[in-house]
């Protein structure tokens, strides 16, 4: 028994679950040490990659959607959960400051899916890419126990370098174009059984995200850039660590949206949490040097300061940022 | 009653599951009618697409690997399925006469997974990567009731143009080169909670695709050529159909690798329908001009007729071709 005991201690040791690691932490380990290959140029850790191609570059980003975990099928639309797949990767190609030009989609689904749900579910992805320009080039389906979308899209910088993470300087102006809070909001009537507003729980059903505003804030010198997918504050910490700088954001004169001052104040929360940590609305979040005009869809939330990497609201430091992690 | 009848037969009706559709019907209902966009040099249905970038093109495929129906946690090591998720989009790339570059990688697992087995899946990704000299660029991380690997590699055609599946002409010759039927075998086996020949075990664990093999082609100048993924019978099919041509198998000579031999006598199987059907060792299946020297890999198998396309193996057409499919 004390043999056993001790295989069992032994197991508990080394079988460290997801779980235990967490998101952020399991992908640190699994890409320290990737090879440090000329032809990358951009790697792990930003928004996309770029890689070099025999005459130019090719951004290049991923996403999965899995059922339960993403969205439900009774809360959304084959289309709908088509265009979300799709806009999760196609604004983190407009966060590099890069146009999408295709999309190749691995479609998982069970058996006794009906064919309908997997035509619409494409026609949303091909309707999505198509606002921006981008395509359906190719793919693969298999059976799955349950439906599961991997998205990748490919894309171009139009001849401008990638707008990394990594670049905000003390000094710039933080700027955010897009919407935030919104598919929270949608999210929290859904959780409780509501399906108005619509505006809200269409916003979380699928998002709108600013593409155009990706090539602008490059086309305009932005100095950094991230989607915002976890969550304005997760996102802003991680290009306030990439960059090495403190980020100050300001809510004064935020404008709340009606729709989300009026279901806040009907479940008592305060909608400017949603705005902070509400992820999945595909927001961009970009920094550019003071001074600069801001392109058409952008509104300053902030600023860049240095000193160890932080993120601070009106004066407070937020160490939780409420950013949705996986295996938590 | 009536009502609920007619409501009931128009359901069943208008809800056709994929089990009804099929994956390979499934795939040309998604495909048809998909946008006529100059950038995608090779849209769906061949083995990868190749897109235009503003200064040449970039190939591209994506696969996924799903718990349970593509790989089995308890027979396989987490470095196996690693290797074989990548071998499954490499070998795509190969079979356009391409080289691999780059690898993104969408991963979904539990929360309860061991950490070391996800970091142990990356490195298999990575190794066999690194076999053709890609790396792994990027990805993203998701949870899912199950492990769930979608692997999407981008590719350089090396100045050439593309070697399709719909190239096949009268009178080439149909030639293979890598392994037929050794991942079948070893599927047999394991399926009967055997372990050995361990050589069959291992090919079914992991694939080891003739990569070089597809470049090779390319420059020895292939007209066609499809990776063999479903099964030899099933590829040639589909090869023969997108070409529009009969392919003439002729089995007289094939060597029979000695482990198959030893297996298929233990258990009254003929070894040659295992090499005929069976799937997932991606070895790369090409036709080329008749007198073509062979590049170093290939061996003859068949050839090329006129005629509605069809297989024919030592004279028989076959009909059913024992191919994998999914949602079957």
């Amino acid at each position: 028994m004390e043999a056993r005991s001790a295989d069992r201690l032994h197991r508990m040791g080394s079988e460290t679950t997801l779980q235990d690691t967490g998101e952020f932490s399991l992908i640190e380990r699994i890409t320290t040490g990737l090879p440090d290959d000329e032809r990358v140029l951009v790697g792990p850790g930003d928004d996309a990659a770029l890689l070099a191609t025999p005459h130019g570059s090719v951004v290049v980003t991923t996403d999965v959607l899995v059922e339960g975990q993403h969205f439900r099928r009774d809360w959304s639309t084959a289309i709908d959960i088509g265009r979300k797949a799709a806009a999760a990767s196609l604004a983190d190609v407009a966060a590099m400051g890069g146009t999408a030009t295709g999309l190749v989609v691995g479609f998982g689904a069970p058996a006794d899916l009906p064919t309908s749900w997997a035509l619409e579910c494409t026609a949303g992805l091909r309707e999505e890419a198509a606002t921006v320009g981008a395509c359906l080039i190719g793919g693969d389906v298999v059976q799955a126990p349950q439906v599961v979308l991997s998205v990748t899209a490919l894309g171009d910088l139009g001849g401008r370098p990638p707008v990394l993470r990594s670049g905000a300087r003390p000094g710039d102006v933080v700027a955010v174009a897009g919407r935030l809070g919104w598919s929270a909001a949608g999210l929290a009537l859904l959780s409780r059984g509501f399906r108005s507003p619509k505006v809200l729980v269409d916003a979380h059903r699928f998002p709108e995200p600013p593409y155009a505003a990706g090539p602008d804030a490059a086309a305009a010198g932005a100095t950094a850039m991230i989607d915002v997918s976890d969550g304005l504050i997760a996102d802003v910490r991680h290009l306030a660590e990439a960059s090495g700088v403190v980020i100050r954001l300001v809510t004064d004169g935020w404008e709340i949206p009606e729709p989300m001052q009026a279901a806040a104040a009907a479940y008592n929360i305060d909608p400017l949490e949603w705005m902070l940590t509400g992820g999945e609305d595909h927001a961009l979040l970009a920094t550019f040097p003071a001074g600069t005009p801001l392109p058409g869809e952008f509104r300053s939330i902030g600023t860049v300061e240095a000193g160890e990497p932080a993120v601070v609201v009106n004066d407070v430091v937020r160490e939780a940022d409420g950013g949705f992690r996986h295996f938590a």
